[in-house]
């Protein structure tokens, strides 16, 4: 019998990397309920559910905040090609890869892309921005990332958002690994675009990317000149979709289902709770990193904490350790992207998996991993200081 | 308590429209698994499984057989835009509401469309694609539906491709309903370009649009002269991730868990039987449906067998029967798109729904509705013909 033909039973993994993270068991039974109708009115009132769970998440009232159907670089192009029409300026902060994909998508979409370089691994400062900005005649949108996920750095967002402001541009940001881990308020700091994505910290599946437009937004939506260039992610479609309820595609049903429960139980949680959780769980690992004597690699102060980045030590190999570490016990990690390959670990702690006892047993399994490897360490150590760091925070 | 923050128990609904079908048990099943990282070794493999059997679904040995993470139309938009570049011209053929959209999609591409317009419920005439390309120079696609979702009709292929391939233009065509329940052969038919969705005969839920490209289609993709204008849709950068296991987007994974089981049921039961118990049921169901002196709509010796249309009587109200089923029978069935609302039902036997068993209730639940709706029906005589048809045919 050819091997696809066989069940497919995989290994029970744990997703420290940086995501997708675990689903939530209740969010992996939603996944399993028989499917609706896209038009059946139980579905409809379940997007009723989402568009407000989503709102309380993204904290705002903006009437357009949906899920756009697919992972969270569709929700990134969504935003993008919504918002950008041929021939516009838009400013863009790149401080890790993915602040680089909205200057390429961005670039496709035939904007004029000013790309703010900035050291990866720092969060992106104002005055580099308002360089970028100064410069130009007529900016539409200024866009970045709320918390990198190829560099565990979480940039402050307030002033940006004054500064494009200020220039009457669009804020646009990315909160694909922000969203349900640190506190993000769509309102009260105006932003005018955000997206995400459901595999972090809203513990789901990935498949769905959660978006919201306020009122500049759907004012440049509004008085565009050109059609959005794609039909399946165009927002005007969409609304029609969710507010009116007219067939524009076929939701990814099972998913919404999904989304719903993951919603559910971050309001469940409570938005601070949640966000003190993945704090007090990340200041565990980092000391137990610490106490080892690795390296973490973003900026103190601007560590985002459910994505630690770890600096590679000389003479440890990357692969080895990565893989020792899934097939011993079964823990993903993540390495780097871009020039950080091989260079970096990316170690999630992200929704569900945010507790106590994953920072505890991936700090234990590292330690024989890296003792296996020839690498001085000392064992126990990281695990006594994580739990001295986590007594303390009880 | 508000409502959202409640337990979602949606009605067990028995789903006989256009698509979503009903997922098979085992594939709901496969959703609720844990998630493994899209660059898990277990993950690798699945994805070199859904491959192999994709090939063997579409009935084709091209290399770039992959699905794509959307729903149906986003299947749709990434063959257009990769296949299309700015100014190419396309003739589209449009007997329905889905080559309506191709041809939309292609305009937005920035692609000369010449759109030929066909009677709705009837298949498309090699004679009239024949007129739309020989009024052009130089033709890049042409595309079309092979089975119209919003007409339950059926076009043949292959005398369609030849008028192509003798006009030196690619063959484009949209499978989301035919794919799994209808012949549907990519290699011998010469089909440059399928694409289709996982949530009608494939019986998974929505969330993927299996592709493939033949060689032609590659070389047209190589010999681009601008880049594709989506990024997340961008084949050459799908074929890194999928070939060369490059990161470019997070895949949905429970969805690639659910077509895995999806396309192992269909290779179970295999291709031909699969198609003669569709062709079986549909059988029944018309027999059924005109010994209750119903029209179809659809032209005979072009019926989609996965997807029957029927003309709604004078003075039967389209929403109060499809309320009645849906609130007393748990059935959906669709209504007519376009100009066509209010004026058709859609009837789907689709993937794991395409039984006998559904058949007779479907119909024995309609003759009811019907009658106490005040139009005139045999009582039972709908059953009775479905129940001789499918004796006929064991």
């Amino acid at each position: 019998m050819q091997d696809y033909l066989r069940e497919f039973k995989p290994a029970g993994r744990l997703l420290l990397g940086p995501g997708p993270a675990n689903a939530h068991p209740r969010v992996l039974q939603a996944m399993a309920m028989p499917l609706l109708g896209h038009l059946d009115p139980d579905f409809l009132r379940l997007m009723d559910d989402v568009r407000e769970m989503l709102r309380q998440v993204f904290q705002t009232g903006n009437g357009l905040t949906l899920p756009i159907s697919g992972t969270g670089t569709a929700g990134m192009e969504a935003a993008l090609v919504n918002m950008l029409e041929p021939g516009d300026t838009i400013v863009v902060g790149v401080n890790g890869f993915f602040g680089g994909r909205i200057a390429q998508i961005a670039e496709r979409a035939g904007a004029k892309v000013v790309a703010v370089e900035h050291q990866w691994g720092r969060p992106l400062a104002p005055e580099a921005i308002k360089k970028g900005l100064d410069g130009q005649r007529k900016v539409k949108a200024v866009a970045m990332v709320h918390g990198e996920t190829s560099t565990g750095v979480l940039t402050p967002l307030p002033e940006l958002v004054r500064l494009a402001h200020e220039h009457d541009a669009l804020f646009m940001v990315d909160a694909v690994t922000s969203l349900g881990g640190v506190d993000l308020r769509v309102d009260e700091w105006g932003i005018d675009v955000c997206f995400s994505a459901s595999q972090k910290c809203l513990a789901c599946p990935p498949g769905l990317a959660p978006t919201t437009f306020g009122a500049r937004a759907l004012a440049a939506l509004d008085s565009r000149k050109t059609p959005v260039q794609s039909l399946y992610f165009d927002l005007n479609m969409l609304r029609t979709y969710w507010h009116q309820r007219s067939y524009h595609h076929t939701a990814p049903i099972s998913m919404l289902f999904a989304l719903r429960e993951g919603l559910r139980l971050v309001l469940e949680e409570g938005l601070e709770a949640r966000f003190a959780r993945h704090k007090r769980v990340a200041a565990a690992l980092c000391a137990g990193l610490e106490a080892l004597g690795l390296e973490l690699f973003a900026q103190e102060g601007y560590r985002l904490p459910q994505l630690t980045t770890v600096v590679i030590p000389d003479g440890v190999k990357d692969a080895d350790v990565r893989g020792a570490l899934l097939r011993d016990y079964n823990i993903e990690i993540g390495g780097g992207l871009g020039e950080y390959a091989g260079r970096l670990w990316r170690i999630g702690l992200m929704g569900h998996n945010a507790t106590p006892a994953n920072v505890l047993y991936l700090l234990s399994s590292l330690e024989e991993v890296l003792a296996r490897q020839g690498f001085e360490v000392p064992l126990g150590q990281g695990v006594a200081a994580a739990q001295r760091a986590l007594a303390r925070s009880v």
